[in-house]
């Protein structure tokens, strides 16, 4: 952290004209920290009443928190804004933990093929790889025992943390950063299946995956490569951990996936789409600008911008909601019906035994 | 691409006999490419008649297109086939795009164990580890940093991509293809939890993996080891990137299983099942012969050959079709059974109004 | 194997008082495998009586099998305990095979920072990395390639298989055990979105991984480090393979995770939550000691202490249950109350119909 700090002042002032202090306005802040955690010297967050907040409230040794309402943390230092949690976003960018450091230059363990080209400034850990005809942007860092194939193309200021492996003719843009043993580039799921015998020919992936800039892609995810042509994601685009991009599939600028999503093959998504947790996209959908899909829900049909859509094959989200409400109420509905048919009968009954009904 | 290249004409033929050109059969073709990058003397496709592929096909520049219906892509030179998406998959195969080549012997900085064997030809990348007792076939590539554990058993031609970690005693039959960062072989998922204490004691994870021949796994795909005996996947099975296979599951031959799908220990495939995405298959059930799951469905029962399963637990397709579309049209059911209900009363009100009732 | 092996007598007082042997006490057991493959000299056992399973039986060449009911395999030498499956668990114990053997000393192709500490007996493969200020307890291996970031804490005894990767201050209980490929410490998926641009700043992610003793992580699963503060794995929690633990989760002591499982951002699993595979839990939820997650269900709400959760956000158990019986039957009802409707029509119209009603 930031030896010198800041004062709860000079914070409050980087926030903007929204915020305002409650307290020391000169109170010296060093670091950021969780309420259960903070020590003197440190700010903290409110941003709910649940009792369990409160009670880390109520121990908490935090010098000062970012609060919405001043009345919620009594007899505290506070900075007051309209959303504790964004403006603690801001203020973690002033107390940066120390980075670790990346490789410094290119290590004598790692293996470069001659005949790629290695911008200025590339650092490169041991147990690295890049082959024949790759080139690498400058300032770009490769994490260890990254994999580069034969014709990538990499650009300036990006982050390859360890393991990460990029199939051959794999291209990035400039700032993108890919987290620890994700894969891009790998065959696409296509085969054609002999009918008679049942036997999966494997159909060539000829294609390539393609990055634009300012895309962060997580640990563990995979892109598969193109059947033939290229699976793109474009700028801005930001994907979690553990996600499936398919063979062929299009990702917008500035699109959100959450973690554990699968884009089947060829799947379009406009730009700003966004897909909650455990999300899966049929082959061939087009999502349509700004969709949104909830967790755990699926999607089987394109969809118009702004959409939100819920449920397994994907529905506007408040008529899925309503579903949901009225099955729970199946058990009621069923008990209704049964009533309604004994009071039927009892009538039908009444009518039978009527002798004017003869 | 292959430099020559092929006539309209050339093309029409390798896809045999229901394969017809229209324009001209003598148009050179030296690649292919999807209609809205397609340049001069590429081929391209067209399955669909979306909007947004005939926007595709009025800008295209493809010299050749492949087609179901001549009248959907007038003046272009056309093949017409009966299925365009097939026919291309054929075609991918006349023009492959130069693989990349694989490493050319044993790195030096590989560590092969004096006692593991190598067949001929056998192509090893730097970083990789192959332990002691482990046997490799001829012609099979281990790219970097692969792992092969002790008294593995890798068969001939096989292809083990950047990452992919064996542990010991792994068996791969011939032709198989692992994609980076997958893991066979790791433990199992097993415990005995202590009643008492609420410890969950490790229980000891002593099989294996074993692999037929021609099965591919996808990019970051993990295959358990066997709590004893073997996990076993069959000649010809296909698993896509991201899967769980747990310990003692048994896949049959030519099964087909797709992204992020979960079989729980014990699962048994007969052959040919097909698990669509996101599938899971609850522990120690059966699902027999061409059993199909669909995308984000679950299957906790044995099946019988040829079912296909959809829902939360699995049940008959088409039958969770009509389940579906029922809870949307629950709204409408609650509203008339409100009526049925008012007007029930107005006929038992007026029964008992009516002073012959009385 | 032990090549020794114990007679099935002395097996069966291993188990304890509730173990009785039929038939030969002093057999030879010096192996186990299932019952499809065993041979003379193994034990295996019958759990249930699946007709596959009485097939496997009637084939087996197994020396003994361990039962609950003796009539189950007559003519057979056996071990009748109330639990086939727990007891067997116990047998794996007294056949270990070989395992592995671990790296010995320090490789040297391993790069390890001067800066950092190793404690007595670590064992460290090729290709490892690690960095300045990382301190590893005594007895703990790093299998090949795996990387430990600047500052990690690492305790004793633990196992670290290969491609596992560790970024920076991450810190390891005693007797943890990671399984190849996984990745603690990744970055958080946090961004500030430009409401005017639409582009998604990254908020920094400047906390760390803390995981506790005889903690166990599966393959390619991943856990990120916090945004500020720690993301916790308490003592004795067991992760299954390709699980996504996001920035800020506390999961609690005892805990079983199973795989594909997601938690989303500041998840908090009270002690022994059990999740099974394919679960999903909306930031922020707070799951009470003891709850249950049943498979491909989600979460979206704070639970009690033992709740059994079920469904897309989750509700209780047998009420889903409930409700997935009563959707079942939708077609009949929809069919019951047109008939009612039917019938009520039927009794308007004849009121309507009767000259004293008008």
């Amino acid at each position: 952290m930031a030896s010198a700090g800041f004062t709860l002042q000079q914070i409050a002032e980087r926030l903007g004209s929204q915020a305002t202090v409650v307290g020391q306005g000169g109170a010296l802040i060093t670091g950021v920290a969780p309420l259960h955690s903070a020590q003197a010297g440190q700010i903290s967050f409110l941003a709910t009443t649940k009792s369990r907040v409160l009670a880390d409230l109520a121990s908490t040794k935090a010098s000062a928190i970012v609060v919405k309402d001043a009345s919620s943390a009594p007899g505290f230092n506070l900075i007051v804004v309209p959303d504790p949690v964004e403006a603690f976003d801001l203020i973690l960018g002033l107390f940066p933990t120390p980075q670790c450091p990346p490789p410094a230059g290119v290590d004598p363990a790692a293996r470069i093929d001659p005949g790629a080209e290695l911008g200025e400034g590339v650092a490169v850990g041991p147990g690295v790889v890049v082959q024949a005809g790759a080139r690498i942007g400058p300032r770009t860092v490769l994490w260890a025992n990254v994999f580069v194939g034969a014709d990538c193309r990499i650009g300036a200021d990006c982050t390859l943390h360890p393991g990460v492996v990029l199939r051959e003719q794999t291209e990035l843009g400039d700032r993108v950063i890919i987290h620890p043993n994700a894969v891009l580039g790998a065959d696409g799921f296509g085969y054609r299946t002999d009918r008679k015998t049942g036997v999966h020919h494997k159909v060539p992936q000829v294609g390539r995956v393609i990055v634009g800039n300012d895309v962060e892609i997580g640990a563990n995810t995979t892109i598969d490569r193109a059947k033939f042509g290229s699976t793109r994601i474009g700028n801005g685009a930001k994907i979690d951990n553990l996600c499936m991009i398919a063979h062929n599939v299009q990702v917008g600028d500035g699109c959100l996936i959450a973690a554990l999503t699968g884009l089947a093959g060829s799947v379009e998504l406009d730009h700003h789409v966004v897909l909650a947790g455990h999300v899966g996209i049929r082959d061939n959908v087009h999502l349509a600008a700004g969709t949104i899909v909830t967790a755990m829900s699926g999607c089987s049909h394109d969809t118009k911008p702004g959409d939100v859509q819920s449920g397994h094959y994907g529905q506007d989200h408040r008529v899925y909601l309503r579903q949901m409400a009225l099955t729970k109420q199946l058990p009621e509905l069923f008990q209704r019906v049964k009533e309604l048919a004994d009071r039927l009968e009892a009538i039908e009954r009444a009518a039978a035994d009527d002798p004017k009904a003869g």
